[in-house]
């Protein structure tokens, strides 16, 4: 495998980083008939964050030989379910965490009711990105379908779905395979959902590289939670912007605790190469996917 | 005005909400990752309620001349809305209701953290229905048309900007001007996008039928809105399910504090005229909305 530089890469991910965050701040600023609901609602969007979702819905849409631009739209709308879900976890009756990416979560930035409206706002918006998007490359049909898939990953067959597992799981002895399927509807639905939306977001995307990329993804999804474990045991908590250590705190259930920490590292490198290997019928263009593969195991924070 | 009779019309609204209830219940029967969720769905869903959105939304396919049946997903989908944003305010952190229609709200039943992830739930799936409805007759340009109408409604240019308007409001003293806005979104904007979705499900609609439709939801969604503050006075703590007075103890401003109970009174007749009114260029095809804009400022509950 002759991935990309790690200068290339790095100029790779700052360019996403920049188009979404250049999208965001454009969709936020459409009219919010209350400024405090407003400013909440930027306050948790455009406070920094990896991004990483943004960034496969690029790499999805470059695997498939189309634009960045193009992915703009599915970048923008599972960036804002992230930030919904994050701002809910984080509210007292949930994960009850008052920092997020280090500084103060929007519940103890402004209040729990605005955390909660802000929240379902966001929720709305990622649907109205789609619904009402200009971007002429992507069809009506696909469009729709973009909109079933996001909201599929988001709600009771995934994320949410995961959240409720995970929230019921504080302090119960979980088996690994349950622990797989709550960690496969928290995280990995809206993963799999970045890459697949990336995908569609061309019209030039033919359904083995669709059946590939849904592939690699669910792989990656399992892998980035795997690595969130670890690094939750072995993170620095000024990198991690909130404290080491808080789901040993809050006695969760993890990968590290269920397999100790060599046994989490292998299965998250194993399955890092599982996800290239989906990329078998890609070209040369899914290297950028090849490399965040790497990186998401790699990373420290 | 010649309008159908009570038993006819009582007749109508069973219809609705035997209709709704029914594709609801289909709705909440898809697979659910968690029993506790899936659960907390139904319950929050499937309990009562008057299902006025809904029933605006089939009266509205009838004012075009098309089949209930056609609006089964609007109908789903407003309510959807209509009860994640229920459960939500009845939060602690929100308005602090432990009953709703006479029984335990969803965070008192459950949990705070399964009701918080339960009102998150039934937001996707509002979109989900419209976006996955099989129904022919809609367009996909049409169902992304409900999606964007929908979004907006519920989200920062709806429903929830006046929820926030609402919660920073308690125990300061409003005019008449931003206690009309702040209701506009928060009951007003969903109530419009019931009757706009409704009308929507019919491909012979026309512009002209739209616009009518759409003023006449703007004045009962005020109507309605008075009338829960007027019934908030009056009302009969059984029949209303929650608390007499519940608005006036906590301090909120409501049209029967701003103007006494005479004038609100007066002033909700005039709005249901004035909806009516709106209805000209539909022919007897409306009568169900014509009689609904007088129920609205008529129901004792």
């Amino acid at each position: 495998m002759n991935l990309p530089s790690s200068p290339a890469l790095q100029a790779f991910l700052e360019q996403c980083q920049q188009r979404v965050e250049s999208a965001l701040t454009t969709h936020l600023s459409n009219e919010v008939r209350s400024e405090r609901l407003s400013a909440a609602m930027q306050y948790a969007t455009l406070k920094g964050g990896k991004r990483i979702r943004p960034v496969l819905a690029y790499a999805s849409i470059l695997a498939i030989g189309d634009e960045l631009k193009h992915a703009d739209t599915a970048a923008c709308a599972v960036e804002l379910i992230h930030c919904y879900s994050l701002v809910h976890d984080d509210l007292p009756a949930m994960d009850n965490d008052d920092f997020r990416r280090g500084i103060p979560a929007v519940h103890k930035a402004y209040d729990e009711a605005t955390a909660i409206l802000t929240g379902d706002a966001l929720q709305s918006l990622a649907f109205q990105v789609i619904a009402n998007c200009s971007t002429d490359a992507i069809s009506s049909n696909v469009r729709l379908r973009m909109v079933t898939i996001l909201s599929e990953a988001a709600g009771a067959q995934g994320m949410v779905a995961g959240q409720e597992l995970d929230s019921t799981a504080v302090g119960k002895q979980l088996e690994l395979a349950q622990l797989e399927i709550m960690h496969s509807l928290k995280t990995g639905a809206l993963i799999k959902a970045s890459v697949q939306l990336g995908a569609l977001s061309s019209p030039a995307v033919t359904d083995e590289q669709f059946q590939a990329l849904s592939r690699y993804a669910e792989n990656i999804g399992l892998a980035f939670q795997i690595q969130d474990d670890i690094l939750d045991v072995t993170g620095n908590t000024d990198t991690l912007g909130k404290p080491r250590g808080s789901d040993q705190s809050q006695n969760k259930p993890t990968y590290v605790s269920l397999l100790g920490l060599g046994a989490a590292r292998a299965k998250a490198t194993e399955l890092s190469e599982r996800a290239v290997a989906a990329l078998e019928p890609l070209t040369q263009s899914a290297d950028e996917l090849r490399w965040l593969a790497q990186f998401i195991v790699k990373r420290v924070h």
